[in-house]
């Protein structure tokens, strides 16, 4: 069986992004949760993950013997092995231009991935009106989400990315949840799909395990002095 | 036909990837320089990207009316609108691996990235040097580079990262550029390879072309004050 190592579910938004895509699209897996005590050498996180992955970072997918270090190539392994899931937009453009948003998210956003850090728990409209008015870098990024979503969703019918459920929504779930902990300012139509990716099945299991595990890490938090 | 749009060849790496690529495997192309005059939002770089690509930023790839905005996604569309050509390899463990190490230089090595940034035309073992004694996170992106490196070198043949030429050579072309630049240290078998990549004739033509451009550009020379 499939076996997907993350990071705390509060916290980590690049594990969530395979583990909603996998419990979403429905392939079975078994999750293996290290804790991020600390990203030190000698930490326990990365003593564990170093055991299955050369960068020692979490996601790993990892299938038998192979091991899968980078959420972007665990989505390309996965549309290989279930093509019948439809993993990826069927038509090749629309897979180009997801393939080049997720590319996006993958090396860019850095300032609302700075300034918003994903807290699931977390509720800090307060932080998000001040970060906003400070943060001309984090204005831009949700721009050009804003402008992003658009585009997509008034082509593909207004209720996915593109049409039906692909990694593109699964490598913006993250996303999703910062702009609703931050409160920051959206159009109607991009609250709307915010609103749809937190009512995922997926997204809600992980959004409840993440309320579950109550652990608060001072390195991960920015604007709280305790939960 | 595709249109590539690129930055100056001395100093995109970005851009030098999918180039590569596609030289090297023999798809036709045109070929677009838009000059790095600035990065500002005014600038004719900025102006002219931001008719063809949503984020102006090089490469863009473009077919028909579809542009393709990243390098990742470049090379993924063109793996399947060639299939003939192999740009990935053939079996899917190696290609799990091949997208997991493209993926981590696609978002990682940002020491090597922020200190010794491509330059073909200069030669700077000094600032190379200097680099290697003060700056850990650059020793620390070389050594990885060592351990990838020599793991898929002794499992594949010893020649390409895969045995053959794929997107995983083309990811770490600019990267074998800048270790021969900066002369960074490196064991024999790493220098073979650098020197291997550097003698691709794509690889050769792409110096050639970079070496004939004679255009210093100030915000790319943290280490020149002139050619």
């Amino acid at each position: 069986m499939l076996a997907l190592y993350i990071g705390n579910k509060n916290y980590s938004s690049w594990s969530m992004r395979p583990w909603v895509l996998m419990r979403q699209a429905g392939i079975t897996f078994e999750e293996i949760k290290v804790r991020f005590d600390s990203f030190s050498l000698q930490s326990g996180f990365k003593q564990r993950l170093h055991t299955v992955s050369p960068v020692g970072r979490v996601p790993v997918l990892i299938d038998g013997d192979l091991a899968i270090w980078d959420s972007l190539a665990i989505a390309e392994y996965l549309a290989e092995q279930y093509p019948d899931k439809q993993l990826w937009p069927r038509l090749a453009p629309d897979r180009a231009r997801a393939r080049s948003i997720c590319a996006e998210m993958h090396s860019g956003f850095t300032e609302l991935r700075t300034h918003c850090p994903m807290n699931v728990e977390a509720h800090l409209p307060a932080a998000g009106a001040q970060i906003w008015s400070e943060q001309p870098g984090v204005r831009d990024d949700v721009q050009r989400l804003i402008d992003m979503w658009s585009a997509l969703l008034n082509s593909h019918g207004g209720t996915l990315l593109f049409g039906h459920f692909t990694i593109a929504d699964a490598y913006f779930a993250p996303v999703c949840l910062r702009l609703a902990t931050y409160d920051l300012p959206v159009p109607p139509q991009i609250e709307a799909y915010v609103k749809r990716i937190q009512s995922l099945p997926s997204v809600q299991e992980w959004v409840q395990d993440a309320m579950a595990e109550q652990d608060f890490i001072d390195f991960e938090e920015p604007y709280r002095e305790r939960r």
